[in-house]
């Protein structure tokens, strides 16, 4: 499509216009598995809002459609590129429009990196709770178009939670300004929730008002030890019910303890599984630790350790952040040439189902023939069931995708949801079709036709 | 009608469907003022979802618009009637259905009682923060339809955060079922969002699943007098800006706090403006209102006066339960034979804003001659303007009405929003379009005929 290179190159200058092929192949998916992706016809770099207007209305005229991308974290395949599509990477706009102390909140570009901006409003005594594991690397705009969710939620709630406005350029070519900068607001829709977690389907996210929060008291962690996952399930059941409020509620399975001990030796090898738990309440966390302890050792704990200082818990909270390239690298090597990987799940269950859904991916891990470790925000109910599979045997993928859908398939039958935090994008569309029924899907065809009638935004994903 | 009469009472029986002359003019309009109305031909009381739904169906067969109404406590004419109208009462579908512990959510009805529900969950050890002026006979479905506010959500948020799913019975007739029962979840479009605060325009919610919270902690809380109410607004920017958190943080004004004393004396007289500020932070709560004191003495308060115990906390907090009773009657009283009344306003501002906001508000009512006070929850930079006018004299109530736009356009400017907590219904309809532009007006339609394009949902409103 030369015509439609020329007019980006006239529009938003020679430098934001990449079609050199090498680059085109780089942009082509994010890092979810079992998900196609097509080549891009090219991958524009705006810098400004006016240029994501100029490029989308470049696009509708060319008819050519537009996938938008970020740091290309996602787990779901949302920001995989079609065939033939203009990429939209926001990586040239990473500014941080404004820190504003008083009323709380912070205006970034799209492509701003969640840690800078933690970082950033760090300086100013306040904090940005959203904490994805890409956190040092995804983005502002990524996390808001995924609602991403992280280790904080528990007690901090997700992205959708700290997004009070939105810039967004619509199918159209026209701005939109959705939300507000005053800590309250019920003026109209809430048109800023429609677009979070919207994964780039409804338009083009170019400016985030986020909500921030008083600079995080002093914290203490401790780690309990079980002998089966799905006693430590149980015990995150109990703690809800036991009203105490952690500010992180983690679980990791003996796969994954394996694999981060092999990756990177800690010491936690031995153990079934662990839960990880945070008391973030300054002069009061050692007391609610001392609560979270005690509910631990009754529901059947075989140890339970607090982490003496803030560097012993920064430890255990690394190797929890470790859990995933760990397992990536346990997959890799577990099959001849490194063509092991990892189908990564995410499910979300109401917390008295946990210990059943840990049971049940046991189970379902013997019944399909495929390894699957388990990790996640046990205090969200959330979990990561990871699959290995050997990616040169396509029957070994083709247990792995079994035992997937079994998964899926357990997670919704126990209240779940098809994803907790991932997102939809193209991994998981038949399931959400499943989860929400038909008269949802048709709900969500008919907010997506009203927003962008020519299905010019990522075609393909979420429905 | 009578075909339409005759449809609902042989779907839904006699008793769900009134015809009675006086009981169709009771059902005509909420709270707000300056709102027109219309008499209903008819007012169901639907007992389930299948019976909202066959009215939805026969309605739309019938062409008759439908206008959802709950306790009628609204302040911006959302649940007013339309002449002709067929009016779907929720006071009959008031089940808690469920009150689930571990999971710390509750399925409700849309009529129960937000102090019902409220007192419910407490025998369970929870708590549902939302706290509208109104909860003592508001509903969830209208507080969750107009997203209601109140005075805990400087802490703990407004009515949507603790919105975890909906049932709602579409102008097709449909039922659907937005979110979920987990903690977290992103898979599609935030629907239950959507419908929250959208005034019953896009359909009627029969059914709320709502997440809830530990018990509150002890609380202890400080009254702290200023000389003038812009001095009050500044410290609330100033106890922001210290990163500190209090629970409640309200602000009354002089004018309020003489009608409460005329109302039910409480000693309060001769301040000037009042700051309530609460810290239910348990053990921690004294510390965190010395803080909170010693923030308001270096902003200016000639003093500060701690509650010495649960029961003084709890006057305090009921003088400003009265602000707004008070007010009506000192407007009552103002002008011969009750014919004064009340223009209740709302509008937020970022909080740095409040003192400017404070003090214009002073000047626009000497510029138009009617007296306003002021009353609000001034965390949140949330403020509720109170005009006072002589109902049987229109140059009065035109007044009033001017002071009321001259308040709307001094918070747009200072990048606030025309409201913000109790909607737009009819009263706001010109300042949502000025607030959100012609972009978002078309957005806002857009949605609207996608999801009941003939518009049979509560016609009028909003848009």
């Amino acid at each position: 499509m030369p015509d439609l290179i020329e007019d980006l190159r006239a529009a938003l200058g020679e430098t934001a216009v990449i079609t050199d092929p090498d680059l085109l192949l780089g942009h082509q998916r994010d890092e979810a598995d079992l998900c196609p992706a097509g080549v891009p016809a090219v991958v524009v770099r705006p810098r400004s809002t006016a240029d994501v207007e100029s490029a989308v209305r470049l696009a509708a005229r060319h008819r050519v459609p537009v996938v938008p991308q970020g740091a290309r974290t996602g787990l779901a395949g949302a920001a995989n590129a079609v065939d033939g599509a203009l990429v939209l990477s926001t990586t040239a706009m990473a500014e941080i429009v404004e820190v504003d102390r008083v009323n709380r909140i912070a205006v970034v570009q799209p492509g701003v990196v969640n840690a800078t901006l933690a970082a950033e409003v760090a300086r100013h005594g306040l904090r940005y709770p959203p904490d994805p594991g890409s956190w040092e690397s995804s983005t502002i705009g990524g996390n808001v178009a995924t609602n991403a969710g992280g280790m904080c939620c528990v007690k901090y709630g997700v992205t959708a939670e700290y997004v009070l406005g939105l810039e967004v350029v619509l199918a159209s070519g026209e701005v939109l300004r959705t939300g507000r900068r005053t800590a309250k607001g019920v003026a109209g829709y809430d048109l800023t929730r429609l677009f979070v977690g919207s994964e780039g389907t409804l338009g083009m996210i170019t400016e985030i008002t986020v909500s921030l929060r008083p600079a995080a008291e002093e914290s203490l962690t401790l780690v309990a030890v079980f002998d089966t996952t799905a006693a430590a399930g149980a015990t995150v059941a109990e703690i809800a019910a036991q009203g105490l409020s952690p500010s992180l509620l983690e679980l990791l399975d003996q796969t994954h303890l394996r694999a981060i001990e092999a990756y990177r030796p800690m010491g936690l090898r031995d153990a079934k599984a662990l839960l990880l738990a945070t008391a973030d309440t300054g002069p009061r966390a050692a007391a609610d630790l001392d609560r979270l302890a005690k509910v631990c050792v009754a529901a059947g704990a075989s140890e339970v350790y607090a982490a003496s200082d803030a560097v012993e818990a920064a430890d255990l909270l690394r190797a929890r952040r470790l859990a995933h390239p760990a397992m990536e690298h346990l997959a890799a090597t577990s099959y001849p040439d490194g063509h092991g990987g990892l189908i990564i799940d995410d499910v979300a269950v109401p917390r008295d189902r946990l210990a059943t859904m840990l049971d049940g991916v046991d189970r379902i891990a013997t019944e399909h023939g495929v390894p699957i470790g388990v990790v996640g925000h046990a205090g969200d109910g959330n979990l990561h069931p990871n699959i290995v599979v050997d990616r040169a045997d396509p029957a070994s993928v083709e247990r792995g995708r079994r035992a997937f859908d079994a998964i899926m398939e357990l997670g919704l039958s126990l209240g779940g949801t098809c994803t907790g935090e991932h997102g939809v994008g193209l991994l998981k569309r038949d399931w959400l079709a499943r989860e929400i029924g038909p008269v949802g899907v048709r709900v969500h065809q008919a907010i997506k036709a009203a927003l962008d009638p020519t299905g010019l935004f990522n075609p393909g994903k979420v429905l």
